[in-house]
């Protein structure tokens, strides 16, 4: 089913203006507890189902704070990522430490907070062992190497990904650990990233299902978790469809009942590391037209730049763009959407199509929920953006302050920048 | 001439490893005054040559202080890097502000400390009027559409950037600037980005010089000053060649002898804005490597990340790499060296040949003197890099300590992570 692009109106935009500048970003609580919701519908039928949030999609506390209050757990993939989780009370078996070419001082961190640890290479048992120890419960994350195809269309290409212990390591790994007194095993793999496939979910966890019961044949070692991982993703474009949650945690049922159902893994916890899927859709950064320009293209300036949004500029990622108050204009201009950095990929869009934008305008660009203010830079000297949480009762909240300059020049702070940064915050100036 | 990739040695680097843990970024003072010493001498025909180092490419107050010392200016393109080259001293002619979709408050800020203002657009001309007034000499940056070619190569494609006016609001533009009370032009253009040909400035002079002579024939505009922006490039790879700064400023000057030295506009003065050619090769990643991997390729993991060196993952660029005390060892092993980020673009070199590399070894990464710190990110929580000066007697000196994880939770701090952060710094972990 195509989506429809929504966001906040105008009128909200302008309320929330009044108090914080522009840019920001904007997230919308009811919509993120409602995908929560409807993501842990899909899995329901699975008695141990979790989903742990991929902080690394967006690392604002209160975001954190409202999807553990909808049950969820957290995907940790660094040490402040599991110092945000403890300041938010979060610990042992609601945390999941998926890392990849880990410092000891991160697992020895994860192991202090009980986290499940999900390992990534078979070199990090040994490693793991003398930086934290080896618990009880340990994950281990499958790469089946290859390309991953959904009949001719290429998923995605884990022979070339860094993530993950082949087959044969899983074997000799589970051994190991065991002689090293783990008790039981869960089993990751990450295959494809931000896939609006229906299919992709179910044949991942077939795909697990069966090789654990391979491990479990082999090795005997019980598995009290299957990690789906994340991957599921959102319709950047509207023409794009959205992915049918129910459906696929029916194709996952499915899979389940197929394989494991009637078998000593039976009962085994499903759980995912879902970020992208729960809040992208649920963000948006809200910016100003501030600039308009006419040479051998014609050009909007914004006050965002790369520095609020980096997918356009990294991955040259599509993220839609509408106009408050002038959603339902007609198409009649092209445009390229740029920001303020001297760096030609500072682009948000090229050659859209869009309604005439005057100065002023309140433009939206959608789909900033995840991945957006966590992939921020200060290229050039820019401060990254405020957060604003638009509540379920519609009262907005600040829950991210913008960078000052004096947050820019923290690590090189000397006296002569500090009376500079005294001048300028007397004047009240705004970076 | 291809170039030697060479780099502080092994016993320099463990010096400094002993007090400063890796990752850093390591700058070698005395190469950065050579290479700002050659370019000078390259351009001194120029009685009013000035290079306006771009301080986007590294800007670390000790870096920029030394090219002061040098007698460069600086060429900022925001608020944070005006007020940088305030608290250095800088003002007037020294600052050359060239930005693009400029807010407002930094246009005033650039005039307050009366900055020589590169307008990139003609509706700049109006808001610059409004926001800070038009000075009496002003600089214009064109944009001659198109795409520019060395030969069959194409070079640059400034007819899909962003950047600067036509010609025809150039005659425009300085119409309307002299009647708003301004004297005197500059005129600037960037066309390519990183070329090592020795023909883009002198091309690209030949360009300006002309286009100067025919503006000032219609209008009777007098010109301060010619511009010739970046976009001299350094050679990333081993085989390509270095620029040959000495020919470029001959070629320049040959191109200045045949269209201005004879006209009304002879003497003018000619200014760069060079950030890569003069930091980027006295500059290294100084890395470890923590974790070896073998899967479906041979992996090397650092200590470092896309945080700490964004180049690869977001333009795919090539980075040198070596083993410090291995430079003359075989290049017996291929190897994707690749850093713990939760993203599959985080990879510093791919299928790369290098000697064989042990636990522990120190990873180099050449090249990191430009667009290195300046473009890293926080992205998966990670901390930006500590930078170190390697001063002209052999000492080291920390000129950026790395960020705490107080820097990173600042925008969003509340006391149940302040309690986290104190429990941390107790224990003296490193994030």
């Amino acid at each position: 089913m195509p989506v429809t692009k929504i966001a906040p109106s105008k009128e909200t935009l302008e309320r929330i203006i009044q108090q914080i500048p522009t840019p920001f970003h904007l997230y919308d609580e009811g919509a993120i507890r409602a995908r929560a919701r409807a993501l842990q519908n899909a899995f329901a039928w699975n008695g141990g189902y979790r989903e742990y949030f991929a902080v690394k999609a967006n690392p604002n506390p209160r975001i954190v704070q409202i999807l553990r209050e909808e049950g969820c757990g957290v995907d940790c993939s660094s040490l402040t990522e599991l110092m945000l989780a403890q300041s938010l009370g979060f610990s042992g078996d609601e945390i999941m430490f998926s890392s990849n070419m880990t410092p000891a001082n991160e697992f020895e961190y994860a192991r202090a907070l009980d986290a499940i640890i999900n390992l990534d290479d078979i070199t990090h048992i040994d490693f793991l062992r003398r930086h934290g120890g080896i618990p009880e419960h340990v994950c281990l994350r499958y790469n089946p190497g290859g390309t991953l195809q959904s009949g001719t269309f290429v998923m995605g290409n884990p022979g070339e990904a860094k993530y993950g212990f082949t087959k044969e390591q899983l074997y000799m790994g589970i051994r190991k650990l065991m002689e090293y007194g783990a008790k039981s095993f869960g089993l990751h793999a990450f295959l494809a990233s931000n896939t609006t496939d229906n299919s992709y979910y179910p044949m991942l966890a077939r795909t697990l299902f069966e090789l654990a019961l391979e491990l479990h044949a082999k090795t005997g070692a019980p598995f009290f978790m299957i990690n789906l991982s994340g991957g599921i993703g959102v319709p950047y474009q509207p023409e794009q469809n959205e992915a049918d949650i129910q459906a696929i945690g029916e194709g996952v049922r499915l899979a389940y009942e197929q394989t494991l159902a009637h078998t000593p893994l039976a009962g085994v916890r499903i759980v995912t590391e879902l970020g992208r899927y729960v809040t992208a859709p649920a963000g948006w950064l809200i910016a100003r037209a501030i600039h308009e320009k006419h040479i051998y293209r014609d050009y909007i300036g914004l006050d965002a730049c790369a520095a609020d949004l980096m997918r356009p500029a990294m991955y040259g990622a599509y993220h839609h763009i509408t106009v408050a108050g002038k959603e339902n204009a007609p198409l009649n201009r092209v445009y390229d959407v740029v920001g303020s950095l001297c760096e030609n990929n500072d682009k948000f869009a090229i050659q859209r199509p869009l309604p005439h934008i005057d100065m002023g305008d309140i433009v939206v660009l959608h789909d900033t929920g995840a991945h957006g203010h966590s992939m921020g830079y200060n290229y050039n000297g820019k401060m990254r953006p405020a957060e604003v949480l638009l509540k379920m009762d519609g009262e907005f909240e600040l829950i991210r302050r913008r960078e000052t300059p004096r947050d820019y020049f923290a690590t090189v702070m000397n006296p002569q920048l500090e009376t500079v940064i005294r001048q300028m915050e007397e004047k009240g100036v705004r970076a």
